[in-house]
């Protein structure tokens, strides 16, 4: 099980520099969390992750239970053997997958107003859990607080996530405190499957409440009471960054200050300028690696689209500060043309221009919090 | 420019084992050269590249004339810095490229029974030259001798080749003369413009006369004349590999024995076989990083289809003689659930195994010629 260890508060701000203990190595905080949906970080091969120095990498179980099967990674040794990963790994719980495939995501939803309730693969919401179709092959589904912690148990993950439910930005009150409560019941069952046989392995609560302030303080003080070893905060915060950050603000006294504290599926970087000093630990986000597949590179100077004409002759390295395999061996003119080539390498460059980028980021955020400059 | 060594003669047959030293280091034959086009072995890196000991790499001239353009490549301080490779690289005229797409290959050509003359993108061969449309903008361009030969001297390969007509398989004898007259006259006038600025590049002859054995004889007779540094072997050798087999194996011994022989496009494992006896040096294809891109990866016991179910649960490697970093680090199942899974790592785990394993196999080609097994 983890041990977390709070290396420095910051005399300015809630923000700390921690270090997440697990089985299989340190987890410096605070850190980004790529995510390697399929047991893959997209386009790049084990040996070009390790080289990025990814503390801790994020898998998705709903994808892995539908393909290879949680049983077939559990017959190669687990995750880090199957993916060939010697460092940690978080997986979640199927659940946002299931859930966000059923109601779409913020933004989908904003645009149909709350009308899409109940399409996508979600066929079922009962106390016993939720039953949904397999986007692969229709077979009927049946996710459980327990199937889903036994499915985490069999990939093997150093963190794991109990099951939830992401009741929908346009969700009703009364709705909203019926999903949150019968969430916590999950969560506590969760737990308690997890409790069987801990292994190496540590839990994260999920905090809910969608954007009802009491709820999500509510939640905090539910699940604070059990036994997880960190608390992630999940759901709806609200339906632009700012209603966020004041949700995070609001909410982040009231958070388990000796537990790592994540935020799920936010990495961009205003949210992470603005969540750091909040005191949130870890952010895992496939948005990076995303948009390194469709060009867009990071760089001290912001953003550049490689593919635009002007970096054609650009013979200079993409951030000229960084000293990732792609900037110390390659010119945007090289990336800038496998790209307008549809080269498959374009995509490996540009993940490991984007990964490592983040790294060092969140290296230089931490120097800061040492320094009491943020 | 290439000094070509024979280090053995086999006694048992006109295979050879031999060395071409060139400015950029040596290439041991008989060997196989992968087909990097767009100045990428497709999705890998340079480092990856370089970890499969490639000893020759093949570039494409046409597109890179279309994209990024020579001059860009040339700004970029020529193709071996452009694209980070210090060992040996190889690039053709451009020709192969404009007929191909104007003619198609062999098997499209016999199936419209030689109807199909002037689509694609030629709109006329003259004696100065080919002009075809580009297909990337639509652009009018003029290849001839000269063109080819600066863009060549742009791209900076070690090994370049020079205009040549490719007629399609179905050319009236007469026609295949008048070609094979003019392509003697585009390769005379590319070695001239080759020899006003060698610098440190070779430039291999193509042998010609489609399928008839006597044209064949004389195009070696014509081209072995001129101040070539090497003997390639273009165009149609026949419909179907017995008819190439037979073609090479009249033709061989009156190509020049002192100088290394090539033969152009073709490396699938019986040409191979029939071929290197034959006493032919190098061979380049794009076969078998398109098989690995297709989830056909190469084993001692043959080819296997990665995508079948049966390597679901199978842990082994690929092939588990072979040394490369795809059977040394993951399982056929892990790269199987890639390949299912549509992970973009696929493609580079494939690569890197079915290249590595030509590269193994032609070890062994050039261990049993050393040996008179071959």
């Amino acid at each position: 099980m983890l041990k977390f260890e709070i290396l420095h508060q910051s005399k300015k701000s809630r923000a700390r520099v921690g270090r997440i203990h697990t089985n299989h190595g340190i987890v410096e905080t605070p850190n980004f969390v790529p995510v390697a949906t399929n047991a893959s970080l997209k386009a790049l091969t084990a040996d070009q992750i390790n080289a990025l120095d990814i503390d801790l990498l994020f898998c998705n179980t709903y994808h892995l239970m539908l393909h290879p099967g949680e049983d077939v990674v559990a017959a190669g040794g687990g995750l880090h053997q199957f993916m060939n990963r010697t460092k940690p790994i978080i997986t979640d719980s199927g659940g946002f997958q299931v859930f966000s495939l059923a109601y779409g995501g913020v933004h989908q939803e904003l645009k149909s107003a709350g009308t899409k309730k109940t399409e996508g693969g979600v066929k079922k919401i009962t106390e016993e859990g939720v039953l949904f179709r397999s986007y692969r092959d229709g077979s009927l589904i049946m996710l459980t607080p327990e199937s889903s912690v036994r499915a985490q148990k069999k990939l093997g993950a150093d963190i794991i996530i109990p099951l939830d439910e992401l009741p929908p930005y346009h969700t009703q009150k009364a709705d909203l405190k019926k999903s949150l409560d019968r969430t916590h019941r999950w969560e506590k069952r969760s737990l308690e499957e997890h409790l069987k046989n801990p292994h190496y392995q540590s839990m994260y609560a999920v905090v809910h409440g969608g954007i009802d302030q009491e709820m999500r303080k509510q939640s905090i003080d539910v699940l604070s009471k059990l036994a997880f070893d960190g608390y992630a905060i999940g759901g709806s915060l609200g339906k632009n960054r700012n209603e966020m950050v004041q949700m995070l603000t609001m909410l982040m006294p009231y958070m388990p200050y000796d537990k790592p504290n994540h935020l799920l599926g936010i990495a961009d970087m205003p949210s992470l300028h603005a969540a750091i000093p909040l005191g949130l630990d870890t952010f895992d986000s496939s948005h990076p690696t995303k948009c390194a597949r469709h060009g867009l590179l990071y760089t001290q100077a912001g953003n550049i689209a490689i593919v635009q004409g002007r970096y054609k002759q650009d013979f200079s390295a993409i951030d000229v500060s960084c000293d990732c395999y792609t900037c110390t061996h390659h010119s945007r003119a090289y990336v800038h043309h496998l790209f307008k080539a549809h080269e498959l390498t374009a995509y490996g460059l540009a993940t490991i221009h984007n990964v490592r980028f983040m790294v060092n980021l969140m290296k230089r955020y931490r120097q800061d919090i040492l320094d009491n400059k943020l």
